[in-house]
């Protein structure tokens, strides 16, 4: 095999699993070439990719010796996304009631799911995330793209008992705004005792619900390493949850107008490391 | 730029963008090559991904000379994982209140998501799909990779009205299997007048919700352009719509035991070609 059909071959196992460990002894065998050929491969995707901030090419200690593809979003590429994304939100026709915001469309769009699921994973890529929990109904597809970034199973709350998700746990907690109560149940198979949770959902106003879904994981004797919204109101300042990332900020939804920020703190990556 | 780094750079923005449009004559221009070398890179990919069975690389007829990934998934991945898959399902501990197969770990596994994504969305890859509709909530995650894969939008059709998705179309209609009258609502926002649609869903035991959500379709004016399921129920054989892709057909869910089998017959792309 020449080089040219390798590094094809090893840019597309990268890329289309992002943090899936690829074996190089194995591979190497595979492809009938040299181990240390193989790295020199390794190395010209790696540089490429960094160069592109298309996402790192890490090798995983151990007597394997692997590679894995951290999916990034270049911090150029990240802050247009969030602008442009901010400027089809900040739309008058997207008041609904008043109050609040139409964006089942903007979370629908593939880009977006994408590339808002890679800025997630991007950021949580080193919290040892196991697994991706999420509150259906709207946060379900932003949620789905993250897990797959992370290479991490995903785990919908739902918000009502059903026949088909087998035994549950079920909570019930008071709505921040609406001030109503509200039921979240979760499928006892779905998280693995002690596992470490991120918590995606494509709003947060005054993150009740994402208290609730931490307090669901504790249940499980599981631990929540990070928590991340698509966006996150302005008001009320301070939220229910001590720690999150929200994208976007959103100012009071007004038909007279309103504000949509990126914001561009969410970008920097997290130093916290767990192996 | 130098052709290794050009090959790595393309097999990645192909890879990661399935079905979206890349400029050729653009991309030239940008890295500083001719067009015919360029095109020779293309052809090299092309022959890679299409030795591994991985996608096609397709070339858009038009003014732009542009090409995109087409998926795909090759024969024998395809048949090992829905065997894999079916293995997994088949299991007496899943069976749920006498007749129901717990499978929303499944639902939820990175891996699974993705390949069946991708296996629906090779079979659709010219059906001209212009939306992926999906009822909530447990087909969402397979939806939103099908979309994924065929760089579409997705819209998701609610069980109840919600004030965020503004003005909805509503419709009423009887579950084939609990004889009970359900409720389901889309924004009018989430599917364009006259688009084409393909539906995607987790399971499909007599079809009444397929069906339900292919007359919500029509009523804005939509053309559905296939059906597909993760898995649909051998009984009743005879469903409520004429034609639809299961990739996994299940028999009678019973504790002593039950089948679950890979419907290779999914796999066959379709004839079908839209432009």
């Amino acid at each position: 095999m020449q080089r040219h059909e390798r590094l094809i071959r090893l840019t597309r196992r990268l890329v289309e699993r992002p943090m899936a460990p690829i074996g190089i002894s194995a591979l190497a065998e595979a492809w009938g070439v040299a181990k240390s050929t193989l790295s020199e491969d390794v190395q010209l995707v790696r540089e490429v990719l960094a160069e592109d901030g298309a996402g790192r090419v890490e090798t995983l200690v151990g007597a394997q010796g692997g590679v894995r593809f951290v999916p990034q979003v270049a911090r150029d590429r990240a802050e247009a996304f969030l602008w442009d994304v901010a400027r089809r939100l900040a739309s008058p026709d997207r008041v609904i009631a008043g109050e609040f915001l139409y964006a089942s469309d903007v979370l629908g769009d593939p880009d977006v799911i994408d590339t808002a699921g890679a800025m997630v994973a991007s950021r949580f890529a080193h919290a040892g995330v196991e697994v991706v929990v999420t509150v259906e109904t709207k946060g379900i597809p932003l949620a789905a793209s993250a897990a797959r970034y992370l290479h991490a199973p995903l785990a919908i709350v739902r918000r009502e008992q059903r026949v088909t998700e087998g035994a549950s746990l079920t909570t019930h907690y008071v709505s921040g705004s609406a001030k109503r109560i509200q039921t979240m149940s979760l499928s006892t198979r779905l998280v693995p005792r002690g596992a470490r949770a991120l918590i995606v959902d494509d709003f947060m106003r005054a993150g009740a619900t994402a208290r609730a879904v931490a307090e669901l994981i504790g249940e499980f004797g599981g631990e929540v390493c990070g928590t991340a919204v698509f966006m996150a109101t302005s008001q009320p300042a301070q939220k229910m949850v001590a720690d999150y990332v929200a994208l976007l900020e959103v100012g009071p939804v007004r038909e007279s107008g309103f504000e949509v920020r990126p914001n561009l703190g969410a970008l920097e990556r997290r130093v916290t490391h767990v192996d």
